[in-house]
């Protein structure tokens, strides 16, 4: 007799970049032209010596960093995570609205844990990212898809059409995965303003701020004094100390909202890992000259990436910003089977818009997501190369 | 206009180790008469120093260990686990059946995930480890309390009892959190059997088998060829290592069953923290004679442990292992106001009855939990002195 199987479980669709991970196997590439991979937004390198010295003395010398610590987090990482982001968007936000979490994906899972139910809704707009739709589906949450066309950016109205007694949040990711784009800041106040209208939770995802082309705050939602009421801010450092492996993530809601997310957190991690949350820590006190440097070397990428854009004959670049560059491409192929055909065919590893959509979505199958934040001007050009030279 | 809320976590009691904490604010203890802290199963020193030693090296060599990795774990601490397991416990565990996750919490809930949804039922016997029940409360699973007795040992027959079409997994811990106990060997295998008869997992939590009294396998269940059929087993890093803030846990199930946990681990933490699991490879490697040691020292403060008992006047002491003793107390007061008049009262915090028991359980009111793993035999002899003086 089988065991038992959660049906929404199930229903939910495999990790995305493990399973074109496996498009790899059995797949040689030639050695003038290794694979190119574009697949995943993650570095590539350990983070700076610096900071992997200042983790060995943590390590060695603390001894707490090696036990439990409290759920919602390091409270001199809250602090400073306080003071900063009351800094950066001009709003008051004091160390009891932030909680650490296992990475930005928990962060994410934990507010939701704490707003929806199975048979509840919560608008998405596509293309999505994955884990986001993954964690709503293997709760019986209903994905209400909020198509947002070629510019990428979602339409609040069109939001407000989508709203059900049953709908509990709007997510927004910003900027974008996949799409890359940056939302304007008049965009998230429309939608800012929608949810609190509606009673509904503004989830804003921003785990690449770090690397917006704008200067200054890229929203003034913070700036309202009753934030707390209505927004949940989710942040990562994975991307802007490259701490990937550490698991170190951040949401910003109000006190009543981490009450609830303790439950989660406790019940699921009992605390975050600890040498991680001292990592982050000393990366806000002593990497800011360091990050900028990053964010720089990033947008250089960009701009080779809008540069070379109109070497690929038929396509388009809908959107680009941050890690991501998204295009729309010419073939007749849907894009899971073209993407598993650039694998041998052009060495590239990308992931496919049907990924980041609904099924038989038909922008989906016309789109390509590329990660180009881990390659250098020589690999985007190389990229272009590849692309432009490839035929289905 | 309030924010949505989760009905199911809402209704889902707050961290019980937080709460208790909090019964420490205000309270300020003799300076001959100190807190004595028997609440939370956890080591209160760091790993040994060789460890350590070991972890500051990972951080500042091995690059990998901060970048992302396999969502279900580094591969060679998969392979070492199924190699111990299997020679442990006489079966064949293959590396493709063990998941790390980030702590023994995050197997159950991985677990579960896979198992049951909204409306399913799961037999948990009482009394139970709290964050079970409260994974299994905010995700609208059922939960179906299995009575122990004064014996603390669940009853197969009586579980029998309890399945409908709705149940899916009947949960043991073993040795017992909180009763202490070490459940024999019989009591497994029957419970194997009815899982197995009526299609149900059978899920066993061995978080403190490192520090059961009785040599040798602690069961047979591995050695049934078809044992991925059935059984989830569930171990963690945290105790044996010293590892808590760390992160590590790990679960052994079925090659199928873990296609459906990476979905889980994907989606609500990405993958395990690389240096956590460095750490606890480590430990399996390295500090097996030291474990020995940690080992007998628990076994020497359990012995101190029984042999004060009955200092006790009107205690029953019901279960005593691993890290804990289950008491039944004396007095007409339930135990939750009792634990919170033992913090001024005796400078004692411990746990009630009443945090491993559903709401009005006569045996949960009249029980104490003493996680006695981390005061040595002089605290040991404090504690009863403190007990047998207290009058409440």
């Amino acid at each position: 007799m089988p065991l038992p199987l959660n049906p929404n479980m199930a229903a939910t669709f495999p990790p995305p970049v493990m399973e074109a991970r496996r498009w790899l196997d059995g797949v040689t590439f030639r050695a003038d032209r290794p694979l190119l991979n574009v697949s995943q937004a993650a570095p590539v390198d350990p983070p700076p010596r610096a900071l992997r010295e200042a983790i060995a003395d943590v390590a060695l010398n603390i001894p707490e960093a090696h036990l439990y610590g409290p759920v919602l987090g390091l409270p001199a990482l809250r602090e400073k995570i306080a003071a900063d982001w009351s800094g950066a968007y001009g709003g008051q936000i004091a160390s009891g609205q932030v909680a650490i979490t296992s990475g930005c994906n928990q962060a994410f899972c934990a507010a939701l844990a704490t707003l929806a139910a199975a048979g509840d809704e919560v608008i998405l707009p596509t293309p999505w990212y994955f884990n986001h739709k993954m964690w709503l589906d293997m709760n019986g949450i209903g994905v209400v898809p909020l198509a947002t066309g070629d510019g990428l950016i979602p339409d609040p109205q069109a939001a407000a059409a989508l709203i059900t007694p049953r709908t509990k949040a709007i997510v927004l990711v910003t900027p974008n995965n996949p799409g890359g784009v940056e939302y304007p800041a008049e965009t998230l106040a429309a939608f800012y303003e929608l949810a609190k209208t509606r009673g509904l939770a503004l989830i804003v995802d921003e785990t690449y701020r770090d690397f917006d082309s704008r200067s200054g705050a890229p929203h003034a939602l913070f700036t309202d004094p009753d934030w707390a009421d209505t927004l949940i801010h989710l942040y990562s450092f994975s991307k802007a100390y490259r701490l990937t492996g550490h698991r170190v993530g951040a949401m910003v809601a109000s006190d009543a909202r981490l009450a609830q997310v303790e439950k989660f957190i406790d019940t699921v991690t009992i605390c975050p890992n600890q040498i991680g949350q001292r990592a982050a820590l000393w990366g806000m006190e002593n990497l800011g000259q360091w990050l900028a440097g990053e964010r720089a070397e990033i947008l250089d990428r960009r701009a080779a990436i809008e540069a070379g854009a109109p070497r690929l004959a038929g396509w388009r670049l809908l959107g680009v910003g941050a890690y991501f560059a998204y295009f729309e491409h010419p073939f007749a192929l849907p894009s899971d089977r073209l993407a598993q055909r650039l694998v041998a065919g052009a060495g590239v590893l990308l992931l496919p818009g049907t990924m980041f959509t609904p099924a038989g979505d038909a922008a989906g199958a016309r789109q390509l997501r590329v990660a180009f934040a881990n390659i250098d001007r020589a690999g985007i050009a190389a990229l272009y190369d590849r692309l432009a030279a490839f035929t289905p």
